[in-house]
């Protein structure tokens, strides 16, 4: 049965998520739907990254089997036709038989918006999270570069992170600032429940000075959730690209 | 009495435009109405510049009368707190007796983001034009280059435009290419009605090889809109500074 693999941009303002849900729109879901109207079956649609409601996506991947006989480039046009304005499909292609969106991905990267000024935006504000304090970058880079490595995660996973390890090999976590913009990008093998978010909302504390950018290592060993920072809001978080 | 002035960024989606009206929300009714909560007396808020429906700021000017006991600090607070996500006070100042938002201004610049790729996007969809053909940047600088000056630009104004001259002062109006963003960059002392949107839908004609560079001074002295392009959409339109 043909493979076909996504690559999707998504708004995720409107949505619950990209996991299927019972009660509430998921990307997941609006996708499958739109699916199901061209083959006239159930289609199972597996993403790289289940990304949390509000979460947005620049190329996320998924993929999807049928033998539905279109080419992929057809595929995208009939989805791209049919999805809302929010979900949009960048490229559509045939891959290997094994092809596992999820399971076959080397890495993810994603990025973190932070908008660093004192009073609140109107036009971005639903892609960043408003910090209004001042931050001190150094301390931020300094910070970030204690969690690269082969590490178990566990204090910065989420408690509905239900994984059998929580080891994971963090290879890239930049700060770098763009005018009044803030953007924190991380790459890593996998991704435990709220792991970005966990990292951005404990960096953010050291950036406005309330703790020490030494104590990440310290955290980190810890394995405790409750040493960590806050979790940053979703809206500022992007799923910018999956390798494989 | 006191003469307040406002710096305004909003994301223009939800309302009808800049100007009040009877039946649609509007960015200056909505601010009008917060203003009034404050001081418990009507206002009248006076904008740099009229935006059309779906067009956005990030740097639109206003000023108000009022005897209300507010610092610029207090007022900008009080209408952060009171206005919606949408429409946020970047900056508030008391201003000489003599200040006119619209009068006093001595440029507007806006700018105009068309989205160049073939598949349109779903991020960026409230805040660019999607072109989906590709666009002949040379032609398009050549095109902007020919309009620079002072000129009667009736050819481009909208129907509605009921202005005593057309006679308008472009200082400014540069295309550049930002990865799949092009940004079209315009400044003048006033502009008239549509009168970017359209500029902007003749440029891109020209980018698609529909008409030539050279055309654009016979539809400058023409003075007959029927010779300019379409009028662009108004989500890529975003009042960026006005110049006093």
């Amino acid at each position: 049965v043909p493979n076909i693999k996504l690559v999707l941009e998504y708004d995720g303002t409107a949505y619950h998520g990209w996991q299927r849900q019972t009660n509430a729109p998921s990307i997941q879901g609006t996708i499958e739907d739109k699916i199901r109207i061209i083959t006239k079956k159930n289609v199972n649609l597996t993403g790289a990254g289940r990304t949390d409601a509000g979460v947005h996506a620049k190329a996320q991947t998924a993929n999807f089997r049928t033998d539905a006989r279109l080419t992929p480039a057809a595929w995208q046009k009939a989805l791209n036709s049919l999805l809302p304005a929010d979900i949009a499909v960048r490229n559509a292609q045939q891959v290997s038989e094994k092809f596992h969106a999820r399971f076959s991905a080397r890495s993810k990267v994603y990025e973190y918006s932070v908008l660093s000024r004192p009073d609140r935006s109107a036009v971005d504000r639903l892609f960043v999270w408003h910090v209004p304090f001042p931050l001190n970058m150094n301390a931020m880079k300094q910070a970030a570069a204690a969690l690269i490595g082969r590490h178990d995660f566990t204090a910065f996973k989420g408690s509905k992170g239900d994984t059998k390890t929580d080891r994971c090999y963090l290879k890239r976590l930049t700060v770098r600032k763009l005018k009044e913009m803030i953007v924190i990008t991380i790459e890593a093998d996998r991704f435990l429940q709220h792991m970005v978010r966990n990292i951005v909302g404990t960096i953010i504390e050291v950036g406005r000075g309330k703790r020490k950018a030494q104590e990440m290592k310290q955290i980190l060993k810890s394995l405790d959730r409750r040493l960590a920072g806050p979790t940053a809001p979703p809206q500022g978080l992007c799923l910018i690209e999956v390798r494989y």
